[in-house]
This record gives C-alpha cells, structure tokens and sequence, in this order.
C-alpha cells in the first residue's frame, strides 16, 4: 500500500485563487487540518496530499492531487473518503478521473467472473449479450415467473430483477426467487438455452444474508446489486463471499459529482462488479455518446491483473437500436432493454425473439 | 406500510415540458416502465407513483409526487431507492424534501439515545456541548492518545476520531481505540469529568463487527459513522444492534442533489443517528445559514415518536465563533472545534479550556 493515487478534479474558481484553492482540496482530502499546525515530518512529508498540477480546462481548472495510498487503507470506503469524503460537501468540486499506483488494485478483489466468466456461464463465446427485466414491481409472484419464462423462451441471455423489485411485501424474495428460477430452468430444459436469472440483492447485512441463503439453495449463479445502495464495501463483501456473479446497478450513483467513467466503470470494476449498467445515449438519462463509450472503455480496458468487466447499456432502449449499439460498443457487449420489450404486450414474445435473434445475427 | 410518500424535487425544464417531464418522473421511480404497457388493474391504482402538484419556483419546477409507501418494503437502501435511485442520474432532477405518512417511520428504529440520551450520558442535563477531532491521520497512537488527554482534561464533551482515521497501517483500529479510550478514562479520573471518545467506524460489515467487539471490549458508549460511506442499511444495522451512541458524518453525502436538511437532518434521524455532524456557514463550505438552520430543525423538530437529535455545526469553526454559534442553534446542540482548536500547538490545552468554558458560560 505504498506510492500515490493521482486523483483529477475540477475546480470552478478564478485564476487568482486556484493556487490556494487546490492546497485546501490537498489539505481537506488528507489531513482536513490546517498543514502549519502539524509537527510530525513523516505526515507532512508522506501523508498530507500533494498539488500535482494545476491546468486551465473551459471556464475551471483540473487539479491532480497525489494522495497517499497508505491513508485509503486499502479498502473500499475508506477509498472513496479519501477521494470524495468532505469534498462532495462543496459543490464546486467533481471528481474527475484517478490514477492508482502499479500494485493497488490487488487490495481489491476486482471481478470474479468479468466477460469470459459471463460468457462460459451463458455459453456464448463471442456474439454480444442479451438481457431484458422483470417488472414492473406491484406484480404478483406468478405473473414476473410468466414474463421470466416469456424471455429464457426467446432465447434472452439474462434475465434480472428490475432494480425497484427488492423485498416487498407484493413479491418478497423469498418466494418470488425460487418460482423465477424454476421457470427459467424449465423453460432451458425445453430450448436447450442457459438463460440466467439476476435477481436483486438489497437491504442490509442480515437481509442480504438471507437473500444469499435463498439464493444457494435455488442453484443462483447471478445477482443484480446496486453498490451505492447497498454501501461500496457491502458490495466488495459480497464480491468476496456470495460467489455469484455481479451485475452492477448505477441507482443513486449521483448525476455529475463523480465522473460516470469512473464511478460506473472504473470504481465499480475495482470493488468487483462483472457487468456494469449504465444509461446509454438517446435514451432516458442525459449521459452523451462519449461518456457511455468512455465507461465501457473503462469497464474493458487492460488494467493490471483486473479482469475486463461488461459493459451494459440501458435506459430506454428499443430492439430498433441494436445495430447502432453493436457498431458503439462492439461484441463484448450485453444490449438491456427492459420496457422497450414489456411494450409489446400480447407480442411481448414475438418481440423478444427479435430482440434476441438480431443480436445473435449481429 | 400504507399510504403515500410525499416526495418534493425540483426540476429544470420548461413549462410546455414540464407536465410530461413529472409523468415520466412519476414512471422512473416507482414503475419504470411505459404506463400504457401495465394491465395489472392493482399496480395502476396503488403502485404507480402519482404527479401530486406542479408548481413553478424559480426558473424551475417543484414537482411532488405520492410515492406508495408499499414500494419502499420499510427498508434504508430500497426508500432512498425509490426517492432518488435512477433520478439521481438525471441532473436536471434534485430531491428536495419527504413527508412521509403517518406511522411510516415506525419500520425505522430512529435515534436510540438522541438529544435526552446524550446528555445523560455526558452528564451536562442543559447547556451546549462540545467536542473535538483527533487529527491528521498518520500521526501514531501515542500522539493521538496524548491529544485525547489534552482535550478531556480541559472539558471537552467529546472527541471523535478524525472521519479520516479509519484502520490504516499508522493507527489501527485495534490499538488506537483502547489507548486512546484509556487515556480518556484516566483524564476522567482526574477531573471527575465524563468525555466520551467516538471513533470512526469503517470498512465491510465484518471489518464493522470486529471495530465492535474492541468496542465492546475497551467500554466504547459512542461512534463516528458516514451512513453514506458504509451504506445507509449498514447505519441502520448498527443502531439496532451496536449499542452505540451514533455520531453521524456527512462524507460522501454529495451537495446539490438532496437537500442537506432531508439527507443529513430527517433521513440520517430516520436511520438512527442520535447527532449528525454538518459543515456550518461561514467555514470551509459552502451551505448557506438558511441551510443549516433548516438541519437544525430537521433534527430536532417533533416527529412521531422519534427522539430529537443533537445538531452539530462544524467544519473550521473557531473559539471566537461560540456565541454568534450559541445564538444561532441554541442551547440543544454540539460545538464540534478541530483544526481551530489544533493550531494553538503548544497552546493546545489552554485553548480548549477556553473552549469548552466558553461553551459552558454561554
């Protein structure tokens, strides 16, 4: 845990005050002190943030703060307090990129499975994924196993728990769990499919124990988790113990404080997600194109001994748009389209086997 | 777990958009999914979020919606799910207030001990309390241990562990936590006073039950915890089940999409902080006195039957600023003093004499 993780932020402040500016940022995300009132050399030399560099970029500055990695204690939230603790109190401030030192990442589990475990897992070496949602909560147990068995039919890959559907009185998990998985298993056994089912996993460490439990005595290889909700480190904990796969929710991941890249696609791979959500362009959510192709850089790319994790772009997508997502994202990709199907109605098969059909065929 | 949650955001859009702009809000956070795709009679009537009021404010709109409380399943990460899961990725969208109906906040355990609580605690039945940090992070147990000394012989109500002390490798959990508990304990000896020390809790849930059986170990009464850094269903496991008196911390708690009252104020409450630490005006951050006074009263204001919590105003405040701060809070409120107190260097023990005398005259 030595060497410093280069954190990048963007400060709105003049010229005349970015100087000082970025020495409190450097201050407030270390020692949160004034730095003349501390005696001890080794803090002042290897634990009080350092000033970096400080560029012009639009109307702010980008600061690149060198954090000492020692203080993150190689842990989760105590990760994202060094990075973004106090200073999300002050909105002039976001939280741009990190750079971790050779090495960090290994206090870290990373992905388990990342896309060539998902792909054993579904038996589809190469072609770009499916996936479709279970909702909308409110439903009865029976009619969200009728829409599961409606999707693994058409051949979808995934099929996950919309993220509203947790452990509520109309569906409790317990029950809706196990139907949701027979009724995909059956319907495998009739096409020959491996769809999988992603349920949601919420709620706090007795309840998401519990849910483990359901989940193991039903054959559960998959679970749909949102990382904020639950808590960052909850969700490394269960990177580390539930042995399922790890399809991670963006919910309350916050708009434009922590640059999505990072959070939905970096972060989220480090604490050890396989799949990550995320609002694609054009669609519900107002991420531009760049940005969604940047998280799936950041959820792919080459980091160290990480495994690549798979990016999953949501949102208010239609079975129009799978050539155009294919052509942006590439192969190793899983298309979400949730109510873009549910739309169909009567058709909601027909529509499916579409959706599936033209991804295999992409 | 009936009736409607009464969820207030402000949202930019114009006024030609702003009716179907709230609709689709009203779809994202309970259903989401196109309403026109739903059959099921019982989800249209009771599940589907409704558009309670639009109003204009500002240059924007205050659109409440009646969110069914069934959704929430009376639990932390699914309630913020509801209130502000996928919407925290729409930029133009920010939470702004939540009543909830009546009887709803008995599925949450609320303060334990609250205002009442901590006071019989420290044995100070009236006047306003105080408390200091233990900082910079890096610095070793025995200098954290003397400042603990310093800061109990003078009177100090509390010392917290700096929210950046967490179990690093310069000061871990397990040897920090009892020296500086046992130097707490002498001063109390020899003063006759009753400081308490409140150390951050950290890290995944299992790193969180070994921090509690130290605790539990050294005779801990208090702890320092960010909801928002270990989860929020993590805070409210802790209050059922720690026994701790609970200092919660805003890090992590963003800044301009949920209203600082609602987050810090009735959700941290709801939860089951007994005080809840926020960055006061005029110090390193920027929420307005507006905004404070408006935690204060969250705090503290009737509700049910949630006990009150302790408001404490921090974040560079000084000595100088105890009666202006007195007046503004009143009497039922924590003066929490770090780094203004840390700079005095030599004069560290005469300093806060002069605090916490000033805090007790006023």
């Amino acid at each position: 845990m030595a060497g410093r993780i280069l954190a990048t932020y963007r400060i709105a402040a003049s010229a005349g005050d970015i100087e000082a500016r970025a020495r409190a940022l450097a201050s407030e995300q270390s020692v949160e002190m004034p730095v003349e009132a501390i005696r001890d050399a080794r803090v002042l030399a290897e634990v009080i943030a350092t000033v970096e560099s400080i560029r012009p970029s639009g109307d702010a500055f980008e600061v690149a703060l060198g954090i000492a990695a020692e203080t993150t204690g190689g842990e989760a939230s105590q990760l994202v307090n060094m990075l973004f603790g106090n200073c999300s109190l002050q909105p002039e401030v976001e939280l741009v990129d990190v750079a971790f030192p050779p090495g960090y990442a290994k206090a870290f589990p990373g992905p388990e499975f990342g896309i060539a475990g998902l792909r054993a897992m579904l038996g589809a070496p190469q072609r770009p994924l499916t996936c479709s949602a279970l909702k909308p909560q409110g439903s009865t147990v029976d009619h969200l196993a009728h829409l599961a068995r409606t999707f693994a039919l058409a051949g979808i890959d995934v099929v996950k728990d919309d993220h509203g559907l947790a452990n509520q009185a109309f569906s409790p998990f317990a029950e809706r769990v196990p139907a949701v998985q027979q009724a995909i298993a059956e319907a495998n056994r009739e096409t020959g499919g491996r769809t999988l089912y992603a349920p949601t996993l919420s709620g706090d460490p007795r309840a998401l124990a519990d849910q483990l439990r359901v989940a193991r005595d039903c054959g559960l290889r998959m679970a749909l988790v949102a990382p904020m909700l639950v808590g960052l480190p909850v969700f490394v904990e269960l990177r580390r113990e539930s042995g399922l796969a790890l399809l991670a929710h963006p919910a309350f991941g916050g708009a434009t404080r922590i640059a999505p890249a990072l959070l939905l696609g970096k972060l989220f791979r480090l604490f050890g997600a396989d799949a990550t959500i995320f609002p694609n362009h054009g669609g519900r959510f107002s991420y531009g194109r760049d940005t969604c192709l940047a998280i799936a850089r950041a959820a792919r790319d080459p980091w160290e001994d990480l495994a690549p994790v798979l990016p999953v772009p949501a949102g208010g997508m239609s079975v129009e748009r799978v050539p155009e997502m294919v052509a942006d994202y590439g192969r190793d990709t899983m298309l979400l389209i949730g109510g873009g199907l549910l739309v169909a109605g009567d058709r909601l098969a027909e529509r499916s086997r579409e959706f599936a059909e033209k991804v295999r065929r992409s």
